[in-house]
């Protein structure tokens, strides 16, 4: 199973794709959509397509996104809250299930405090995924939003299997 | 020509279609897109395709949005800015140019004050375009800003005529 992270940006949008192996996530690719283009549709149609054209090239089978709780101030959060949209959108026209984690879930899920710093989230990143180099600050985030949604929904799927097991347990006493 | 408006926002998007005759506005169409879906990525796939279906449905050959200059609040804004970025792509990914005005200037262009009230703004687009009856709110603010659309883009191409006029006279006497 491939799984998108994506950390959408007005300038850049991060991507990260993770494979998981075994419930591990192996890393597969990542990088940095520099946004351009004259005007703000051109900037928007931008991130739709590139974000559409790395769900193209590498066909994730599910994908998760940064939950946004509180922008630096209205005019930045208008700004992120487009290009999110547009990222958002190209997930869902691809018919893919979109994740939303808060910045605090994801820093737990890698280093298992909610107050990790940016270096602290690169490095961890770079350790977990075996990579020879620190990746790029967007793309790190965009990959660590990855690994939470495998963690995410790998302790749910834990979940559901052993509260079947608990149910079918239930059934079979009521016979 | 048809020009299409739109009033975008998280749970209403007001859309507005008229038609230029002789450079004066007339009413075409307008409605409500009331904004559904249980995840962020529905609604706005919701706004995205519905956009999309005016546009099919009434060919319009440019679009105009409102420019946002200051929102309430940074979630407020990223909530409009989602919303805002779907409605714009569907535009874009349609092929069509759109314009951005201030609500100054969407006010000035209907009442000539940049401080009219929007019951003000509902009664004059009802004047202006001949309605019977004083459309809902969004749709108002969605048809007023194709016709600012309308009156902009006239003045400008009789800006250009006059200006080719001096130009090709100028290059006249350079002969």
């Amino acid at each position: 199973m491939i799984i998108l992270g994506i950390d959408p940006g007005s300038r850049i949008t991060g991507y990260g794709l993770i494979q998981a192996q075994h419930n591990k996530p192996v890393y597969v690719a990542s990088g940095c959509i520099r946004v351009q283009g004259d005007t703000l549709a051109a900037r928007l149609q931008c991130v739709f397509r590139s974000v559409a054209q790395v769900i193209q090239m590498y066909q994730p089978e599910t994908a998760a996104i940064e939950k946004v709780f509180m922008a630096k101030n209205a005019d930045s959060a208008l700004k992120l809250g487009q290009a999110r949209g547009a990222a958002i959108l190209a997930m869902a026209e691809a018919g893919l299930e979109v994740g939303e984690y808060s910045a605090t879930k994801v820093k737990q899920a890698m280093t298992g405090t909610g107050a990790a710093t940016k270096a602290q989230m690169q490095h961890m990143v770079q350790a977990v995924l075996r990579l020879d180099a620190t990746p790029q600050a967007d793309a790190a985030d965009a990959l660590s939003i990855a690994i939470c949604h495998l963690h995410t929904t790998h302790s749910l799927s834990v979940l559901r299997a052993s509260s079947e097991r608990v149910s079918s347990f239930g059934r079979g006493r009521l016979r």
